[in-house]
């Protein structure tokens, strides 16, 4: 069967998340006409995800539409928005309906979750490359920055760190030493965004980013949007059994610290809002860990248990590094 | 010199287009911040231009970057939106200063005169690929949509039609007649986004859409979502005297027909507000040219200037035919 560029869209993306009240025209037109609510910001994020760079081409579909999604989403919740519109950019090698069906499952089943509607989309045909673009509300009081922390903030994880970085080795064909890798494609495949967790904290944060490049990197970019540096304590950090293992066994702290893919919140809270901020996240299921404080000065420093500094000078994974 | 992404995005990209008091916070955090005016409405539209399908590889760096935001400029003007924001996001193979350079040049000359701001981007590695999201504001009396028109409105078409196509077949090779081909690449290249016609029309036509597929595929558009067909005059259409000639020569009318890539206005206006509509686009350089009318039914037809029917079924570019 041969689709139209326009029957594609319509067929595979048209029925894509939820039905909202504020979309007044979605696919089909020029352009969607959306209606942002009286007294609130529009956040806005996008993200582009490419065969071979970001996931292997025989990806599964259906995980490969989640993730698209999830790490956009991942940007709302980093900010402190409520999730509400999206736009799929694809680029497809060829019409494959099998293909479509699954990844289209994928993406609305989370698009339903989250509660957005998709509202416009562009489909050519090229090397398989899909570009995200989410669009959340924020209130002007609970913005989370990247550049709010300060002197003596705390610095919260939402866990668990490096579960994806041991999937993507296994991937890869290391021996990461388990024997069932099931959970951890799961958490390298199916990112859940901290979308519950944002929301609890948006207002008591000092500042927030969302773990895809690696905890150094990315708490690196709220020290240096703030002018601040970071202490982390490397037996504070939440880790499974499994990367705490391979750490153990190869020194290579590497899997936790620049591993990225989690897409775990990390955040900062003035000390005397502690409680608050305990109190406001101790009915979710995803826990925040406290790993350390924010100083004066530049730079994310990592402590070991013995009280040393890790010395190896670990980055995130870098596109054009 | 090795570029991390992160500089990448900040050093080409950062300054691109105008300032504006309505990005609360632009490219450099998870998200962009953006405020839309109270009673306004936003407009949303994304388009990926892929390397090999929509240009060549080696096209000239700032013509493209002009074109990615020229062609997403251009369904704003369809959708009679006053441009606000855009997002970039760019597939690259390697980081080449002079290219990313030439290409932040065309774009942000664009962006400097239509008033937009670029607010958030994503770089990645991989083949060239642009995706840009344009946002703007509506009104919601003033907005055209393609479901407006009714039988008897007249069809309008802002010119000139077909030369962006003689200029892409001369680019494959072909002999097109012509000794100097520099006007019709620079129409093929330069695409001019008709947001002063939108900005005089909106308000009285019933319905619009930009001609990026082809007269006949996009005003097929507006007939399917309005529940109407069209007829147009073929001699009423404003061809350039060498458009005029290889079709005269070749009698292949898809050229004008269904070449697309001319980026001009096709709108519908009901016949009592005829007098209207001239009056509010006579002191504009883009002109409007009356080509047929919407009747009951489906379908476009066109009309040879000997009164008979063109047979050939002439359809728009569609990438996946």
């Amino acid at each position: 069967m041969s689709l139209s560029e326009f029957d594609l869209i319509q067929t595979y993306f048209s029925d894509l998340g939820v039905s909202r009240s504020d979309v007044l025209l979605g696919v089909g037109d020029d352009c969607a006409l959306l209606q942002v609510p009286e007294g609130r910001q529009l956040a806005v994020s996008i993200d582009t995800l490419v065969s071979g760079r970001h996931f292997l081409p025989d990806v599964d579909p259906e995980s490969l539409g989640h993730k698209a999604l999830a790490v956009n989403l991942s940007d709302l919740a980093a900010m402190g928005a409520d999730p509400a519109w999206v736009t799929l950019a694809l680029s497809l090698p060829e019409v494959d309906s099998v293909w479509l069906e699954a990844f289209a499952r994928g993406f609305s089943a989370l698009a339903v979750r989250a509660g957005v509607a998709l509202v416009g989309g562009d489909t050519t045909r090229g090397r398989l490359s899909i570009t995200v673009q989410a669009h959340g509300f924020v209130d002007r009081q609970r913005v989370m920055r990247r550049d709010g922390a300060r002197p003596g903030d705390l610095i919260y994880l939402s866990g668990w760190l490096g579960d994806a970085a041991l999937a993507l080795l296994a991937r890869r064909g290391i021996d990461v030493g388990l024997a069932d890798l099931s959970p951890f494609y799961r958490r390298l495949d199916w990112p859940e965004p901290r979308l519950d967790l944002s929301a609890a904290v948006r207002g008591i944060a000092s500042a927030a980013i969302d773990i895809s490049d690696g905890l150094v990197a990315d708490l690196g970019h709220i020290c240096k949007a703030g002018g601040v540096s970071a202490a982390i304590q490397l037996d504070r950090l939440p880790l499974s059994a499994a990367v705490y293992g391979y750490v153990q066994k190869t020194g290579d702290w590497a899997v936790p610290l620049a591993g990225g893919d989690d897409y775990e919140l990390c955040i900062t809270v003035s000390p005397e809002r502690e409680k608050e901020l305990e109190a406001a996240v101790s009915h979710l299921s995803t826990k925040l860990h406290r790993i350390g404080v924010i100083e004066e000065g530049e730079g994310v420093r990592c402590r070991l248990p013995n009280g040393s500094r890790l010395e190896n000078d670990v980055k995130g994974y870098d596109h054009f590094a």
